[in-house]
């Protein structure tokens, strides 16, 4: 076929995926936030057999054939990259038969009416069998691929491409190396106080400051929407349609705020990705660990700092005269930074999160090498941490059935949650010297700060990868280093911890 | 092909379809309640493909064949039914050219654009173009089924399957005959006091006391979710996916009331449909006669009644004592019953209504016959509003934009609209004669009344007829007189005209 028909062809399909895409996307988010549950199995098996037509769209012999002409014509970048990445997606699925896929789309609902079931009734024994289920048919399904690569480094990479487990062993030594004992030097510091934003703060008072939030941190209604789950998460459609999910707590003033911070950061990015890619492969974050980076970026390095506070404390104070007015601006900002080893990764503070990441690493990394089963995992999982968090809990939900993405395969995705705040590290670390974030932050102008990471990180979407963009941006590829500097100095000052 | 074979391609093509069916029900439903209006373009325009890959399923040839066998092989009654109402559905659109099919969707979503903007303008004249167009496109797109019947009454016939004109101009006959001198007396009796439901109720405590009514009339969050539009509505998955919305009015403490009532109607309907059809063609309601009059009924057979009141009120005083305090439960059931000629439709009362009805009825019919075009249409609507009601407006958007329905194409749509009221008034009748609905409805026992009506109506979906469903539950085919009767009953008493 003439270049022109491959093309038209190219460009057909890429429009008929991102329909079944779209699709898929608002079931989703609709089954998270409100769809009553009763329809559960009546939408995920119908959601299968749409899923499965766009497997076959993905997997098209025909198209595979246009892809590889496509890859010897001369063509502009975006589309030579887009054909690209688009061909290297498909290699990784093309071999699965389709029966095969559905079925395990279909036993991923189910794992995850499991693992909800498990965690509701705080008893793993009801996921371990789901769970040993699950890792059988992630290798079977990998095993399609016939790479020589090690399994676990395949999954790695495909949350974060580029990323090895050599890479991420070095990060996590580091992290161990430096952060560990500045852990236990705090816990025998002078604590920080931080009760009274454990006082009650009745939600619907919580809810009309959040709108304030929302404004500041420029998160505007005709593209972006807000609504209110167990477990905050960010969904996308396209530029102008991010939806992100907050939670409020009675008894915490600010676990909703960075919550929505936090998600509003990945909905950002997706809202910023140059338009012209919208439908198409390009019009997605880099990769897990960038996204993660921006949404870390805009929580802790922006969301923590005494600047964005000074503007947003005097307002939180009048909405919460009785449980604030005697609380200074100061040890307010300090309260939210404070650290103390806890149980839960999603309520971790910044200093021990990376922790947290560490021993679900571990535990992966064991699981595929065939180290450890998960038989008794709940208890591998509390010895660990033990051992670097030096708290212990016998309870499953407070344990291994917290997180609910192993029940979705997520194997692979968590290393990138705490390389997303180094990446951050790095980024703000030049950021910084550009612009004066803090004295955006004061006035108001957090779209200035936006505007910054729009175009320096945003705008590329999947145009270039995430070292090379990180490149761009800050002049050298991923380096760990701005990260644990950013903690020792941080954590140091706060827990006076000097000479 | 074999039967087996047949039944296997049939079930498999219904399977399919119905994931389209629910992925276009939640993408609607995300679309008119919370998603970004940003994004609309993106998703409409991908909305279209999926809903052109339906078309092509339902349109099928090979499963034309299939049906057509079928049809002649013995099959249980179920599947039989199911495979008559699919080949006739799939006769219907069969003979249309798919690009006719698609340019013809598109047209409907410029056409409620137009509709929208004349309206937000009050300029008939801008939307006038538009309606001549979709007629001529509506006539186009009907003579693809090269069917004898007169267009009006194929179009009827596709809401009600089984009515003709012949049948709506008797009805509407003693509508006229009977309602019109009755409204007439009312004029000019003593009016009813109804000042006081249009007092300050603020918005955040009618949330709160909506509660307590969709618990009172058995919305169950695990098969229904309740959210908030400009123009409320019902939407169904399954069974257990049912989603209303409602809107709330800081000025009228029953219009979201009574609206909820209304929409949990349809929705109980539609949940109560035996779930062995569910994702087939069987579990819908029969017509949108029956819909209606299940909508119709909980709204006003049960919802306006004093026994609803006598277990709701007491709280609603408390809810809102201020405003409340000094008014009666006579006092307030009789003011949400009061009747008075109005603009709108969608705010007109119990008695006024099937008038609003019978102008639109009168309008279609001419306009298909060819006896009215659409030049000063407007002048015709608002005539007729004289003459029926005693009321006159020049504002188009209270006149004939008021509704979006013609944008649609949903001609012969609004007569099921009396159609409901109607049919409502024969199955209370019998309901009555069978269980002691007041009694029940004092003693917060609505689950028996919804026992009643999924029993005698809801189970059936399409499996029966409308009048086949009716005549198993009230022993005759549909008979307008109980409706007239206790329209007239009912407001002779509320406006004293006895003698």
């Amino acid at each position: 076929m003439t270049k022109e028909e491959n093309l038209k062809l190219y460009e057909e399909w890429v429009l008929k995926a991102s329909a079944y895409e779209m699709a898929l996307s608002v079931i989703g988010v609709d089954k998270m936030t409100i769809a009553p549950v009763g329809g559960n199995e009546y939408r995920d098996q119908r959601t299968a057999i749409l899923a499965g037509e766009l497997f076959e769209l993905n997997t098209d012999p025909k198209i595979q054939k246009v892809l590889e002409e496509l890859l010897k014509e001369e063509l502009d970048g975006d589309t030579k990259k887009a054909v690209e990445l688009y061909y290297q997606e498909m290699m990784k699925v093309v071999s699965i038969p389709k029966d095969e896929y559905v079925a395990f789309q279909n036993l991923k609902s189910k794992a995850y009416n499991d693992w909800l079931e498990a965690k509701t009734k705080n008893d793993y024994s009801i996921f371990e069998p789901t769970l040993t289920k699950l890792i059988e048919e992630v290798k079977k399904i990998y095993a399609y691929r016939k790479s020589d690569v090690p399994l676990y480094d395949q999954m790695l990479n495909d949350y974060e491409p580029g990323m090895t487990m050599a890479q991420y062993d070095d990060f996590f030594a580091q992290v161990k190396e430096r952060l560990v004992p500045l852990i236990q030097r705090i816990a025998k510091a002078k604590q920080v106080d931080t009760s009274f934003l454990y006082k009650s703060y009745p939600i619907a008072k919580q809810r009309e400051y959040m709108d304030e939030i929302l404004k500041y941190i420029r998160f505007e209604p005709d593209w972006g929407y807000q609504n209110e789950t167990e477990h905050p998460f960010t969904t996308w459609v396209c530029e102008n349609d991010c939806r992100t999910t907050t939670k409020y707590l009675e008894n915490n003033i600010i676990a909703a705020i960075l919550s929505t911070v936090h998600e509003v950061g990945h909905a950002t990015y997706e809202h910023d990705i140059d338009p012209k890619y919208d439908g198409m492969i390009l019009s997605n974050g880099v990769s897990s660990g960038m996204h993660e980076s921006q949404s870390r970026l805009m929580e802790n390095y922006l969301g923590r700092t005494k600047a964005f506070w000074e503007y947003n404390y005097p307002k939180l104070q009048e909405c919460f005269p009785e449980q604030l007015k005697d609380v200074s601006l100061d040890a307010f900002v300090d309260a939210i930074n404070a650290s103390s080893p806890s149980l839960i990764r999603t309520e971790a503070d910044e200093l021990t999160y990376p922790l947290h990441i560490m021993i679900r690493y571990e535990i992966e990394k064991r699981l595929f090498s065939g180290e450890l089963s998960t038989e008794n995992l709940d208890q591998t999982w509390n010895k660990m941490y033990e051992e670097y968090l030096g708290i212990h809990s016998e309870n499953a939900k407070e344990g291994i059935l917290q997180d609910v993405h192993w029940s979705e395969t997520y194997f692979g995705y968590f290393p990138t949650y705490a390389l997303g705040s180094a990446i951050a590290a790095q980024i703000v670390h030049t950021m910084r010297q550009q612009i004066d974030v803090d004295q955006l932050l004061r006035e108001n102008r957090y779209d200035e700060i936006v505007k910054w990471l729009k175009e320096n990180i945003h705008r590329y979407g999947c145009r270039y990868t995430a070292n090379e963009i990180l490149t761009k941006a800050t002049g050298e590829p991923f380096n760990p280093k701005y990260y644990l500097d950013y903690l020792e100095e941080k954590y140091t000052k706060l827990y006076h911890l000097e000479g």
